[in-house]
């Protein structure tokens, strides 16, 4: 008899999008006509800039012919791509990470859950609440201990450090879902709280190019001994409107070390190196040369055009919710708005006013953690139009609870 | 202190490729005008079929305007891919499987790897010996035990019945390394052991597409039975070109279970699919449309019309060695052939011979578990030109020991 895993058993089912979905579902069986705004899920909206879409039909016709053709490629990714990275979205920041350090994938989500295979079953991980769920499902399937550290108005949603130990944290700045940053001061307590304990941190940037304002660290290597105690994750998904092309990378510094029972050191790059080998692939060619055509003048100013499409709908939304009374947090330097509900309403409750009375659809805060109570979450991933309308319906009937 | 996974300081250094790539460079050192050809890594040569780099091209497009960009696929993959699997895998071969049993990824080698975090770290796993070596790693990572089972020639490489109880067995055929393949008589044997002991079959039938002789079956799925047990793994990999691509399958039917340790059945097909939402995104949607696109009477003649070329390289080889007086297995049904080596020498010495003499790299037997002992393998993934050199090459100065 085939014995599962029985932390599988031991997961919450993923209610969250499912839950949505069928409200939206169950509302719109019995208004046909209504035309909802989704503005949910994180999904960009907007076609691939054209130097994507030219380096890919480019890469594609080199597979087209024998002599150009490329078969399996280098396990951390392509050489041309990494040095790009290294450049670009490192040396040119004054950090110094070089090619070895950078593994190239397709996606920050599954990064951000396999990377903990390396580590021991009994290690403690530390996560935000509210989190990103795939952090807590993908530890919790190898039957990880969990800890929440609390992210709230009062804390400006930058958790607070831990009077015990922890062996890994996760920290997502500019946060999902909140929206909201971190400082180079906040970043350096954990660092240091790292440095100290010997613990690991676990940084997902994924959202790092909507950072607008000055001085917020856009990589967690930017604070002094960061490359002893930290991953990085990042991911061209949301910078560049990857999501369906599939690129994203790791870097794994090769001063990072974990150590075994006895205390003996480590490489976690080596060891990130040996578990990719065996059990990733690597990248599709024509998407590694997709992202290459980023780091170009053409290519960052056509990235920076999305990101500001995005970011002018952030403003929107942001401008409208504030001018209506409401509390918000985040949607300045990332493409979330996380939205205090008035009169401390729960947050499936306000969901279900914003959908049944305005046709829009956000994502319950609570949905992503306890601390995550009273506040939905709207995504500023969609079509100007869409936002235009949604926020328009918001400033005619106004909410009155 | 981060306590790394104790599992991963067990694993053996996957010397193999690269101590094959360090002997061909040392020699190529001193003897730099060599012409080395290399028929050691399975990896192909040849362009992406026209239908392919067509619908790459029209899915890029697609790319490039608001109203038809893709961003995050359906988590099992498209619905128009997994018709088409269904359709002309499966049901033309008079098999019912269904489209939600059915998951799109980016690799069999990931999946087979992957699919273990379902069962218990407990589980006792069988593979054979000689076998494709990330079986052994990806779950000597997670601490399994692993036995194996040995396929040799006095066995026509088709591993006993084991007397004792197994929870996991991996089969591959055709198999990599030796290129031989199961009859439906053995194959419904493991299929038997499998429903009385309630184990669970992990069959790779990456090499499928390259069966020609009538009878041998291409899918587990063929034996009655096997539904309950068997999980299939397929690629796109060799029988269409996409290593440099990523597209593979994996089909989990609805009848299989495992059990908790209370004995309650538990559906694996939702296992894993709660699983891969939570760890995986996708494949690239270009990826999916040029997979679609295979399966057109244009894109069935075009991936044939590969393996015929594969397969003739095969073809030539075979005959050239056994003209020499080799013995050999496979090739007839695979892309591999399994050459024993002339008078028991052992895999690494013929191997140096092969390199020194004839400037041909293979791979030494002996690589893929000690049952590879004194055979090669010769990889019949290369151009023509390379393939007819090879020969001629050992044609014009014969193996003398």
């Amino acid at each position: 008899m085939t014995i599962i895993n029985k932390n599988f058993l031991k997961l919450k089912d993923n209610y969250l999008f499912s839950e949505i979905s069928k409200r939206v579902a169950e509302y719109q069986k019995f208004n046909s006509s209504a035309q909802i705004i989704k503005l949910g899920i994180g999904d960009v909206v907007k076609a691939l800039p054209d130097c994507v879409i030219h380096s890919l039909h480019t890469a594609v016709d080199e597979m087209a012919k024998d002599e150009s053709f490329k078969g399996y490629g280098p396990e951390q990714g392509y050489e041309f791509l990494r040095d790009k990275i290294v450049q670009f979205d490192y040396a040119a920041n004054g950090i110094n990470i070089e090619a070895d350090e950078i593994f190239v994938s397709d996606g920050a989500k599954c990064d951000t859950g396999n990377i903990c295979e390396l580590f021991s079953n009994d290690s403690k991980v530390a996560v935000c609440d509210p989190v990103y769920p795939v952090y807590v499902d993908s530890n919790q399937m190898a039957g990880r201990e969990i800890c929440y550290l609390k992210c709230q108005e009062d804390n400006n949603f930058i958790p607070e450090i831990p009077s015990f130990f922890v062996d890994i944290i996760y920290l997502c700045y500019p946060n999902n879902p909140t929206g909201t940053t971190i400082s180079m001061d906040d970043l350096k307590k954990w660092v240091d709280y790292a440095i100290k304990n010997q613990s690991i941190i676990l940084y997902d940037a994924a959202y790092e190019a909507y950072i607008k304002t000055s001085k917020i660290p856009h990589s967690i290597f930017e604070v002094d001994g960061a490359k002893e105690v930290a991953i990085e994750f990042r991911s061209f998904s949301k910078s560049a409107g990857f999501t369906g092309l599939r690129c994203a990378y790791t870097v794994v510094p090769k001063e990072l070390h974990g150590v075994d029972e006895s205390g003996v050191r480590y490489s976690i790059n080596k060891l990130w190196q040996r578990r990719q080998a065996t059990k990733f692939n690597g990248v599709s060619y024509p998407v590694q040369r997709a992202a290459f055509s980023l780091y170009s003048e053409k290519g960052q100013r056509q990235m920076q055009e999305l990101i500001d499409f995005y970011m002018e709908n952030a403003h929107i939304v942001l401008g409208t919710l504030k001018s209506l009374g409401f509390t918000c947090y985040g949607g300045e330097n990332a493409p979330y708005i996380w939205v205090k509900t008035p009169n401390d309403v729960e947050s499936w409750q306000f969901f279900d006013l914003l959908l049944t009375k305005y046709n829009i659809v956000c994502t319950p805060g609570v949905g992503f953690g306890s601390c995550g109570q009273g506040f939905i979450r709207i995504s500023a991933f969609g079509t100007r139009e869409d936002i235009n309308i949604a926020m328009s319906r918001l400033k005619e009937k106004k909410i009155i609870f």
